[in-house]
């Protein structure tokens, strides 16, 4: 009884939070299913308070009541069997918390199961990677209050620290801390694809080599786009290859994975009526570049467009890709907010937008100067529609547009795909679109399925007898 | 024991099957939940051979064994729960068959626990609206072969017939039908905002009137992109509204409704790794539609380009937004067969590409002249990869990309937003893009997640230290 908090599941991440917990003044207790990594993070460290337990039991009773337990376990039935394994031991108001990627739905559904047995459940999103797990990531709890309550001292001092405020904050009840989680790594599936169409059209259409590109990654990196992921990509196109000399980002095959998150993120859009196009074009463009060997083939056989290529001003495109890349980033966010948005609506869940614009800033994958403009934009004005009306992001789309039109035809005409970029625009101008062409749909609708349509100058629904 | 099949579930698309099958010379029992819509059919026919039972025992009792029970019944619940009634009234080898929009998982889950008692399950997509359902509809039957066979008779009699071909054919086994109806809905969206789009460009970029781009359409009718919805935009553009005298089209409220098919499709996609951008874009542009007040908002806030828009063209400019919405339907068409195929090998089905083109030729809402192009197509190379590197597409395209790049461009420049004609062509270049950007997502993912990488030169899973 004399562990402050024990954590299950010793792989990198979950060895990395026992390590930080340890760093910061815990007495961890850590477990492992198999006994060679609980070894393994034992031998490597001397003099941290990590106390190692073979015994799913042991590990139990070691532990202060009530218990906190923090799970780091593959999600899935791996989550289900350690809390099998584990209530036998658990008294009423012992804390089970889950740090995996888990589906919300499943964090619901163990949040209720293990309620009505009196033992608290939090879901929470944890992003930063190995790196930001040791040194501080971002942290997105949710489940009851007041069981936050009793861990948020423990994970407020291993969240990421942006101006002395930590990178974690409450996000809501049930499952809604892995729902944050989830739509963040959609954020991220966008940012990334965002950053390659950018990089792209610098390497394909302004000819311009992978150290010039690297460094226009560095100096975007001191502006209003700095951001984790500029910063890294300007250090990925520094990278030498060892064995080729290459530039190392030249011998990468351009194949690209998920692992769910990403998907589940459209899914749950798409399910739900929320527009979030971008995200989901990257995450076809993911699927499209695995089906390499098809596009190898189809390059052979596909034309592109036959039309002069004139040579481009270098800064000022340049300039015109940042606008453009920026813009993008900001339709991006601003589908990925609004998913927030629609969804607590939708769940009565009351997310804090501007606590998880807020607790973005530091130790996750998509932390960006501009998150500072997102917290500030829902504090002042908390049930904004979306982002992109909010006066700052407006005034900004009004200069940088025109980068972002010129960015997109230029690639047009050169056969460069933009996916991500182009759906920006498109969500955009449509988004802008009081009178849209939806009439005509609502027509189609009527006149082959009696689907009914409104009028904008009656009340009522009407059918027409077209024929 | 006299009626050859019976109908369950009157509704209008109910009934209009059951009237269709008794002027094909069938005996058709019919029976509904509530009395009244019974009464209804029976009133208004004279002299057919529709039989009206009020009891379920009875309506079970008046077909010849083996019996064969169409149901037209809400999908969901409803579904389930007729089928509880039935049951206890069938013997071994009758035959269910559900001609509603089931999701193909609950198809299979039925065919499952009615083929463990001995009942043959069949679902069966059917496609063509009110008007197809009396005519002759495009019908997308999936189950156990030897239980169509058992009542192919009788549904390729009520199919369309195009050619002297019944626009009926056998799918695949289990869920595979109510699948192939389920993406027939998705392509139907997309065809449908691609048209929406080519209205838009030439009602707010060409600046014509309603009628003559309805003359417009009704001059497309005649050629290659000859197909109901090209047809009946036309009249739809023709309609005057008989309260205000405008074109009908201006007084319908842009805000479009969509009943689930659609998004399933998307949302199967995107769960299997499956590129469908533009029916998934097309999803979103409902989306967006339906945030009317938000957009009408949004209007009197955000700016649209601040560039010159050049007269142009009227003669050729029509002739761009062809080929652009030909190339659109083209890209659109073979992400949906690209769908059919990854599903068909991920399950095991076997679906026979050459047939579903094939029956969707008449009776369908998506009929079109250029199915007979995708049919032959598959008829002479089965396992074609994807429609875009068929020679009749590719040098179709070669063609036409003119069109789509410059309708595109003077779009972006004029602030017009074509999210399905965009969608379209990303597609394209990335599909026909061998080297693509994915390299430097795969490098960003080993940089903060260490999630490997493979090697283009060289065999094995690489990681590097980034930092």
């Amino acid at each position: 009884m004399h562990n402050t908090i024990g954590v299950i599941g010793l792989g990198v991440m979950g060895s990395n939070i026992a390590l930080n917990m340890a760093s910061k003044g815990e007495q961890v207790a850590v477990y492992n299913y198999t006994r060679d990594l609980t070894d393994k993070l034992v031998e490597k460290i001397e003099g941290q308070s990590l106390h190692p337990y073979y015994e799913i039991q042991e590990f139990v009773q070691s532990l202060e009541v009530p218990r906190k337990i923090f799970l780091m376990v593959t999600a899935g039935k791996p989550i289900d069997s350690v809390i099998s394994a584990l209530v036998p031991h658990l008294e009423a108001r012992d804390i089970i918390m889950d740090g995996g990627n888990s589906h919300y739905e499943d964090t619901e559904r163990r949040y209720e199961e293990l309620k009505s047995q009196g033992i608290g459940y939090l879901g929470i999103g944890i992003s930063g990677g190995e790196v930001g797990a040791l040194n501080g990531p971002s942290i997105m709890p949710g489940g009851d209050q007041d069981v936050y309550n009793k861990v948020a001292p423990i994970l407020t001092k291993i969240a990421a620290q942006v101006d002395n405020d930590p990178c974690c904050a409450y996000m809501g009840p049930k499952g809604s801390g892995h729902f944050v989680k989830m739509v963040h790594n959609g954020i991220e599936y966008a940012d990334m694809q965002l950053i390659a169409e950018a990089y792209t059209f610098l390497r394909k259409r302004l000819d311009l080599s992978v150290d010039e590109i690297a460094d226009i990654f560095e100096t975007w990196n001191q502006g209003e786009l700095k951001s984790y992921l500029i910063e890294i990509t300007a250090e990925i196109l520094r990278k030498k290859d060892e064995i080729t000399g290459l530039p190392l980002i030249d011998v990468i095959l351009d194949k690209t994975g998920q692992k769910g998150t990403g998907k589940w993120t459209s899914m749950q859009a798409i399910d739900n009526g929320i527009p979030s196009s971008i995200i989901t074009e990257s995450l076809f463009a993911r699927y499209i570049s695995s089906l390499k060997e098809e596009r190898v083939h189809a390059e052979s056989i596909l034309t592109g467009p036959e039309m002069d290529q004139p040579t481009l001003d270098k800064d000022l495109w340049m300039e015109y890709i940042r606008q453009a890349l920026y813009m993008g980033k900001i339709c991006a966010y601003a589908q990925g907010f609004t998913q927030y948005k629609m969804t607590s609506e939708l769940y009565g869940w009351d997310l804090p937008l501007k606590d998880i614009a807020l607790i973005f800033r530091g130790g996750c994958i998509i932390r960006a100067e501009f998150l500072n403009v997102i917290s500030e934009t829902y504090q002042s004005q908390p049930n904004l529609a979306n982002l992109l009306v909010a006066p700052y992001f407006a005034e900004k789309i009004k200069a940088y547009q025109i980068g972002l039109r010129k960015v997109l035809c230029e690639g047009i005409n050169s056969g460069i795909s933009s996916p991500c970029l182009s759906s920006s625009l498109t969500y955009y101008d449509n988004y802008r679109t009081g009178m849209s062409n939806a009439n005509l749909l609502q027509a189609q609708r009527d006149y082959f399925g009696a689907h009914t349509y409104e009028r904008s100058d009656l009340a009522g629904i009407f059918h027409t007898n077209w024929q």
